[in-house]
C-alpha cells in the first residue's frame, strides 16, 4: 500500500536570470525584466512529495516532522532570505530559473531522503509560474 | 479520449494519532503534540479524482453530481463533524493519519465506482501536509 | 535533466450545458441547473504544462513568456468574455463541458507547442470542478 | 461585546454589461469585452458580514446556519445558475456590475436580518475584481 | 502615518460547541452535529491586526518578529493540537464558538501590546466562517 | 449609494531593510535576515480599494480598466521586477519596509484619481504578512 506524503514550505529570495556566458544584452534579449542587473525577487512556495509504503506500525509513508526538519536545514537555510546568485554557491554558475532551483533541492533531498522513496519537487515561483521536477 | 475529472469537498473532524499497541508514553515520543489525548482538529479537504473515456453523450467523464453524491453518501456523513478515533468504525484499530484516511476513503469509494474509472484521492490535513492514495 | 513547467491563467466565459441532439427535457433532466437555457458562466482557471528537457543555455524546459503568448494568442482570445456556445466555433456541436473545453485547448496547442514536449492541460471550471487532459 | 460574523458562499452567473439607454456602441465603448452582446460569466465569491452584540446563550453573533439559509434562499436560488440580465427581475433595467449586484443582495438581506445587526455584502467578482457595499 | 500591519497564523484544534447550562438535547437542537459530544475540528487560520504610527526608524508600525513571538507564546502554545473545552481553561465555561475565541484571543493580546495600538482579531474557523473583534 | 471598488494586482522586486543612517551591525540586530546586504525578496499582491458613489450611468463606483492603467502606469512599471532600494528612486533613503511602500503608492495614487474618492492601500508582502495604508 503505497501513498503520496506531500510537504508545503515557503522561502523568499532575490535572483537575476542570466547565462553568465553571455553579455548584458544578450541576457536582456533573452530573460528580459528577469535580468534586471540589481536583481528582483519572489516568495517561492515549495512542495516535497515523497512516495512509498505505509508503514504499518505508523500510518505515515515518512514522519512529516522528519521530513520539514530535513527540508529547513538543507534548503530552507541555505535559501531563505538570499540572493540566490550570490549568497548560494549552487548558482554562481547555474542560471536560477525555476526549472535548475528546483532541480538543485532535489538533488540537495535525494542525499537525504532513503532510496526506497520516490521524490518529487514541485516549486512555485508565483501562483501562476511553477515547475515539477522529478529526477526522470 | 480519456480525461481525468476532479470534484473536491472538505470535512471538519477530531482525531489523535496513535498505535494501539503503545503507551501514551510511545505515543507521545513518536507522534508529538498530534497525540494529545483529548484530541485537535483539522479541516480536510478532499479531492477526489476519476479518470475514464470522456462519453460522447454527455461529455462527461462521469456526472460530478453523482460523484459528489458518491462522496456525500459514503464518506462525508461518516466523518463530518465527528472524532474520527471514536466515530468512524475503520479508525477503532487504525491509527488516523493522512494517510490511513486516504486509503480508508479510496476503499470506500472504489466500491461504488464503476471499475472501468481509475480513482486517486487526494487529502489535505492542513494546506502544508497532504497525502495522494491511488490503490497502487 | 526533463522538468514539467506550468503557466496558469484564466478566462471568464458563458455557457449552457447541453446535447444538441436532445430536447430541452432531456438536456434539463440530463444537465439539471447547468442547462439553463438563458445561459450561465465561470471564471476558469487554466493551467498548461510542458514537460522536457531543461535547456543548458536558458535553463528554461520552455520559454514562459513564449507559453503565454501562445496561450493568450490561441486560446484566451478565443475564450475570454464569450459566450462558448455561440461565440466559439469549436462548441456549435459539441457540448463545452470542462472535459471538452480541456480536450479543445489541448488540441489547439498541441499544434503550436513542439513535439519534443509532452502536453498537459488542467481546467478549474470552479475551484471545486476541474478536470485533466493529457492527449492519452 | 460586538462582532462581526463572515459567511462565505458563491453562485456561477452569466451577465452582459450594458446601459439599456445606450446603444450597443456606446455600450462597447464603456464596457469593452463585458458588453459581448451574447454574454459572458463569472463564478462570483459572496461574503454576507453579519455585526452584532455576541449572544451569551449561545456565543453567537447570529447561528451562521440561519445566515446560510436566508442567503441560500433569498440569494443563491436567485441567482446561482442564471442569466443575470434575462432571469432576474432587479436587472432587467440595471447594469449588472459588481457594485449593483452587491447593492441588490444588499438590499434583498436588509429585509430579511434583525435591524439590531449592521449588514455589509463583499462580492468578488474575479479574484482581482471585488466590491464591498454596506448600504451608508 | 498610520498604518495597519498584519500577521497571519494558525493552529489546529478540537472543540464541541455547548451551553454547559443546557442539556444534550437542547446543546444538538441550538448547535447540532457542531455540538457532536465527541468533538469535531478545525485548521483556525487567525489574524492579528496592529494600527499605530510608522516609527521614522524601523519603518514599522510594530515589528512583526515581535508580534509574531507574543501571538506564539501567549495565543498558539495555549490553543494549538489541543481541545479547546478541556485543555483551555478560557472555555471550560464559555462555549468555543468563532466568536468567543476571537475575544479571548483579543483579550490575552490586549494585554501583552502597547496601548498606544489599536488591535482587531480575525478568526477564520473555515475558509467559510469567520469573525472579527476588535473590543468595541 | 457607496461602494467600495477593489483591484488586486501584483509586482516582483528585490529589496532591503535597513535604516541608512545605521550601520551593518545595527541593521542586522534591529531587521534581522530581511537585512542581508546581498538583498531577498518577494511576490507583492497590492490591492487597490477605491470608495465613492456608484455612478448610475454606469453601475460603476470607477472604471476597473482605468484603475488598472493607472496602477499599472504609475506603480507596476515603477516597481515590478525592480530592487526597491537601488531601482526605485522613492526609497533611496527611505527603508522599502510593507508599511512604507504601501504608504508610498498611496501617495502615488492619491495624485491620479479624483478627490471624490476615498483611496486605500492593502500590500501583502507575503500571505502571513500584510499592511493597510488610508492616509489618516
Amino acid at each position: 500500500m503505497k501513498a503520496t506524503a506531500c510537504r508545503k514550505t515557503h522561502f523568499n529570495a532575490a535572483h537575476r536570470l542570466m547565462n553568465p556566458a553571455w553579455d548584458d544584452n544578450r541576457n536582456k534579449e533573452i530573460f528580459g525584466v528577469c535580468s534586471n542587473p540589481n536583481y528582483h525577487g519572489h516568495n517561492y512556495d515549495l512542495i516535497i512529495k515523497v512516495t512509498g509504503d505505509i508503514d504499518p506500525a505508523t500510518g505515515y509513508v515518512m514522519d512529516m516532522k522528519l521530513l520539514k526538519e530535513l527540508t529547513d536545514k538543507h534548503v530552507i537555510q541555505k535559501f531563505d532570505h538570499k540572493n540566490l546568485n550570490l549568497d548560494v554557491d549552487e548558482f554562481r554558475q547555474l542560471n536560477p530559473t525555476a526549472e535548475n532551483i528546483a532541480m538543485i533541492i532535489w538533488n540537495i533531498l535525494r542525499k537525504e531522503i532513503d532510496h526506497k522513496f520516490s521524490l518529487s519537487v514541485v516549486l512555485y515561483e508565483t501562483e501562476r509560474n511553477f515547475v515539477e521536477y522529478t529526477g526522470k
